[in-house]
């Protein structure tokens, strides 16, 4: 029988006196802002008790890992038409993404690389009636949770600075990969990224992938196949090119954001969220790494 | 209750009328020969019985499967003290590998592609003592199987046809990151990789991967924790740049071969390996890819 | 003693004649409208009478033409300051170019690459007080020649289609190489490239750099020494990934442009221009190159 | 009327007086043993006396200026053949060769970077009946000097450290661009760039190139259509990743060695050979580049 809880705190307790935390992403001068400290872990089992320490009812922005849930929503309505337009492969580069954009002919290798995450946004703005509110409706639903929110200064904070994804989005532009106008893709695209959830909330948005699709309710959002599927690519492509190292020492599908968030999870069995917003050199939280690198060995639970 | 037999004969009889079964690889002159139509699945359970179709019990020269056992011998002697030499990323790299090695500084991204591998190879001439003999040693004793050996002709015809693999290995060398000689370290090379094993020997020799750690006889060879990384670089790295694919559509670890193989497995439940020796144009056995997703899908066991 | 209007006149007959003349660039609309059987050449000799023939006096879209023109005028303005932001190596790069400019964190090839051009697009608006107004004034100053126009409609042409520059720019942005606003700098440039002149014109704008700096009128516009850089970075960098084509089979200083233009010249002898727009695979005028290459053999008038 | 000898002296005297001088190269093991302090200019004029200075008379290693005339041998033997398996455009790679060899299908940039070099001297082997000694003699008459030897220790030491070469022709020969063995071909190669000259002997081997294809003796070696296009790509392709500011700074088709000797021409007008052994960080000589850019600079003369 585990004591989840004494590993959660002595996880904690470990990682929160070091001196080292990783550096708060500067790009989204938003962002800055935030407080270095702040550390929080939120462990929601699928049959069974949650536990949790530290910051972990603090909201703070989302950012990449809303790409999971636009992938997720556009997987679930338009199923493998998605693999028309981008692919599933890892990057695998170390320096940056617009490169093998453009020797790929505009076909961005993932949907959790910026690029592929633009194509995805470019979809649902295709197919949804009232994409910004109908996407954050849908990660209301499936987090069971109609609190949360954009934050619109993280959002236009982004759309001033963010001149990379600007031109990301007219590179595919100038290869045809993006059907609508840049500037509205990517005010979508910047809201979405923009979504405040706290640890707790990004395990029950989560919930679905552990639990064969469906969320805390019982309401089917996305079958056993596809969410197989989603969980494939949390894996190989989840961490930028750092995917391989966190499938080596985690050993989790999972998905960080520039926010300092991190969730994980084993299907069956569980999902995690940490948040840290200092970053390693790699641009996923710092302590967030280490401490599902310790939980997952702690507790020898990991899909490997 | 899965009818394991019942699913293994529908793939079979389903995948072997195929016209189209692939190419087989031309590159090695002895491998050309290998009549296109061989077909066979052997399904080893953890706890419980086997099942299999098909030519399983021909042998056929394993290759780069081959990798991922001199990985696992180089680990267990040296620890993590490996990656001091490699990396654990995929390569994402759809066009080839010397690139990225050049780009990298002679730092392979991981053990599975061909310039990772003889990295690895140089790492065992420089620790044991009869390199080729205690390899193949190695192989024999986590397959229980005194009657693996190499295939002589297969390793002389690599050795005169393998100038990609001279390429690598002397560019290694450049960087100061091979020790032995460049012949020494692609004479052990070829040898490992021509090792020949028919589909029931080589779910013998990936059993311990899908049990803890443990041979069929019980013995240990790995850690625990080491199977899991080993497990978590095959999901990452073992199919080239079809890494993402095959996690997408079968979602196990696995590692395939230019002749034709493919293992595969699910921890704490089987091994898999299925022998086909036409190749997609990514060099994966074709028949073998879609009989592996044809497996997943109708059992829907995977790690995901 | 050469006789110009006979080669001229062969070199005409000879070319015009070819079934295959290219193919006219259809990614700006406008330019997808004009004529592809027009072909033209002047010969502008700087001690000496000029020779011409076909459409050597119909205006076109000099384009790229218009880099050299933009860059002599920074560089008049900014001595060596322009190579803190961007460097006179050729590209080499047959398939794209925000690959480099990625690799190299944001600091163009040369000035005549796209993202080089932009680069000094941005510096010129920095340094001139009505930045179109002064540019224009310019190139018609050192062409002597008032009637020089820009062609609104093709600038607005490629304002509304031009998304590759706009990601050239958007990624010089993320990279602080660009210190106004993306979008006034592309309106620059756009109007910079939709510049109109004919063959004669060209020959004149030109004409300065094959006399010393001096333009026709002997009014100097540049020094000798930066006459003769211009020069050199024409000769490496002028024909995109055609360079050392065109250096090889030419053997002069030159530019081309995707309305079909040529320019190039001999220090001390002549400028000469030639406009066919019909585009080889590289995006050079077709006939244009052909012309040069018999003009240079038959006169044997090179640098080299 | 210039004073050359007073030109060359004064630039003697400024640049000898330098405390920085470059590194002399250590890959090459015997190489490393030349005392950095030498440094002499031997200036050849097609029609007028010549002129020198310091250590022009001291015999030293071409290796890469050999290129050059490897090249003009088995382009006056192929004609345009060899472009079949090589090309004439700069690489324009600041990191490595091997990448863009690998992308391109196993064709080199251009004669003058070791894998089209290798090339050349696969062509040369299959051409000449004794390829070295051929080679050497060629070499011996074109500078209508007997005494011109090969430095056998340096190609010794040079086959023994020579691994980025190995895999270079192993790369090329895994393409199908190399017909004889790579022992051979590299063994041709290594003694070729053995060849030891001094600065007046460079100067009278590249007295062609300057005469219209014709020796000092007025014995022709090449046409003069084959001379302008060996010097166009001297002077795209002639220096490594630093060609582009070659042109720029100095103006004169030229080729450097990591001897540390340079020779740069003008046609019509004069042969120059520098000698340096310390390099700079682009593998060219330090005190070699600043000593031509003074004297194109002094003397105003450059084919720009």
């Amino acid at each position: 029988m585990i004591d989840y809880q004494a590993i959660l705190d002595e996880i904690y307790q470990r990682l929160q006196q070091r001196v080292d935390k990783g550096e708060v992403a500067s790009y989204i001068p938003e962002l800055a802002q935030v407080a270095p400290e702040k550390f929080g872990i939120y462990l929601n089992r699928i049959k069974g008790d949650d536990f949790y320490v530290g910051d972990w009812d603090e909201p703070f922005s989302i950012q990449s890992i809303s790409k999971v849930l636009s992938f997720a929503k556009a997987f679930s309505l338009q199923k493998n038409q998605v693999f028309k337009r981008l692919d599933v492969e890892p990057s695998g580069n170390p320096f940056n993404h617009l490169s093998l954009l453009e020797l790929e002919n505009g076909i961005p290798r993932n949907p959790f690389i910026n690029s592929g995450a633009i194509v995805i946004a470019d979809m649902l703005i295709s197919l949804l009636d009232n994409p910004k509110e109908d996407f954050l409706q849908f990660v209301r639903d499936i987090s069971n949770d109609q609190t949360i929110q954009f934050n619109k200064k993280v959002a236009a904070s982004e759309a001033e600075t963010g001149y990379n994804n600007y031109a990301a989005a007219n590179l595919l532009k100038s290869f045809g990969n993006l059907k609508n106008d840049v500037d509205e893709v990517l005010d979508f695209y910047f809201h979405q990224c923009s979504i405040e959830m706290n640890c707790k909330q990004l395990t029950k948005a989560f919930y679905p992938f552990a639990n064969r699709g469906k969320c805390m309710q019982g309401k089917p959002h996305l079958t056993l196949n596809q969410v197989k599927r989603v969980n494939a690519i949390m894996l190989t492509c989840g961490f930028y090119d750092e995917a391989g190292e966190f499938a080596f020492e985690v050993g989790l599908p999972g998905k960080s954001g520039v926010g300092g968030g991190i969730v994980a999870l084993l299907p069956g069995e569980f999902t995690i969220a940490c948040w840290s917003p200092g970053l390693n050199e790699k641009g996923n939280s710092y302590l967030g790494m280490h401490a599902l690198e310790l939980f997952t060995t702690k507790t020898n639970l990991s899909i490997f």
